[in-house]
């Protein structure tokens, strides 16, 4: 019985319906009841059907009548809609176009021990356990080389008034220009792995270089997560880094737009529970 | 003489004091210009020590007497500062804490094509071309064996006012349950991929399953993007997706919270043009 109620909203008002008369169908036919999640649609539609017979013959109360009425009223309604939004979405072929992205500066040192930067958005977490956050960078860049080098790297986590330095250090290769220098940021040598961080950001990850996976113009570096550091002025009360008070950058790509974080609507694993 | 004025806004004043002796100097040591990057700190230090003997001879301007003295009061205000800050970021250790992440629900269907939704947070963008989206799964997940063997997902990404149905979507398992059905969102079969999108989200991408990763607990499924759909109603001037309309959510990891996307801040290799 707990399978049928779990399964129930998506027939918002058939399902009320349903519940209304399960107890007595469950008696007459308690087989049904025992459904595999592919036919459940098929049981209420065939529920609603032998329900709607009982209503018509003058067997419900007014209020489940009313309750059919709407139902049939919103199911007509949903088909015509149905049609339409299909059509209402458009196409726009194979392209790196999903919101949002993270916009993360890559830490790494050179072959001669120079620190440097790169801003990157091609990223994100890949494993829980080892925790593993993944970056793909394109082989023409000098933190590619770095990184293949120094076996490690660190992603920093600007908050949206450093903007602008991090846009800068995503338009310029490190190749010639010192971008630590450039931007005035400072690297600091990371406490387990070769590579800097950047002091002014407020969140930094230091990675080991785990694995290296091949893509096509970008290739993925997944670096195990060795230390995470955030600065003491961005911790919640808990004594855990506070989103709100870091305000990481978020990026669009194709329109490539940077947006701040907004404002909190929940808490994951909770806010759902109100549909269970 | 283009590496050392490319390597001197680190020093900032000792630069500038370096910069107003460099043609002198270089007529008398041109060698030392020929540095490589990783001594030029050396060569900066050494430079400003040399200059600071001249200034100390009287044998420099008032002007350069005064960037002395700032630099000295700079150089020592910043090592008293760096020895707090470095004590002021705190260590969580290895965790999978990094913000922001994207909160996107994973699309397949089962062995009997019974299609099925999942919501994740550990993924993000990983090559332009192809291009690719890289979701990871554990074993153990319904979604899991439903990618493993229609060789196809999609990614669809809700709305903030879509934030019930998401996190629902990731709290409960679809072995026994249609999630679809339970949370009211309609199935639509992809147009190109072996795998349902979800009607009711803005914004879906569909990928067939191009290179399969086992990194951990966690595996990864890189996706090549074959098609990129938007609802008509939240495309732009440009007619491009607005992350504006499409308001996707912001996921933390550790606090678990969700967070709207907020207000925009300026174009990606644009804004950062004022620090060039």
């Amino acid at each position: 019985m707990q399978t049928a109620v779990s399964v129930t909203p998506r027939w918002d008002v058939s399902a009320g319906i349903c519940g209304y008369f399960l107890p007595d169908m469950l008696k007459r036919n308690p087989t049904t009841i025992r459904m595999n999640n592919a036919n459940s649609r098929l049981f209420f539609m065939g529920a609603f059907y032998h329900i709607r017979n009982h209503i018509l013959q003058g067997r419900a109360s007014a209020e489940v009548r009313l309750y059919l009425l709407k139902y049939e009223k919103h199911s007509a309604s949903r088909k015509t809609k149905k049609n339409k939004e299909t059509a209402m979405k458009k196409s726009f072929g194979p392209k790196t176009l999903v919101y949002p992205a993270p916009v993360w500066v890559v830490g790494t040192y050179d072959a001669g021990g120079r620190p440097n930067i790169m801003t990157i958005a091609w990223g994100g977490i890949c494993c829980s356990q080892p925790p593993c956050v993944a970056v793909s960078l394109r082989k023409a860049t000098y933190s590619f080389g770095n990184i293949v080098g120094r076996k490690a790297f660190t992603i920093n986590v600007p908050s949206e008034e450093q903007v602008k330095v991090t846009d800068y250090a995503g338009m310029v290769s490190g190749k010639n220009l010192d971008k630590f220098a450039a931007t005035g940021l400072t690297p600091v040598k990371a406490e387990f792995v070769d590579a800097p961080y950047v002091k002014e950001f407020p969140m930094v990850l230091e990675c080991r270089l785990l694995q290296t996976i091949e893509i096509g113009l970008h290739t993925q570096f997944i670096g195990e997560v060795i230390d995470v550091k955030a600065d003491e002025t961005v911790l919640n009360e808990k004594g855990l880094p506070d989103i709100e008070k870091i305000r990481p950058i978020i990026f669009s790509p194709e329109i490539r737009a940077y947006h701040t974080t907004g404002k909190s609507i929940g808490l994951a694993f909770s806010i759902g529970k109100e549909l269970a």
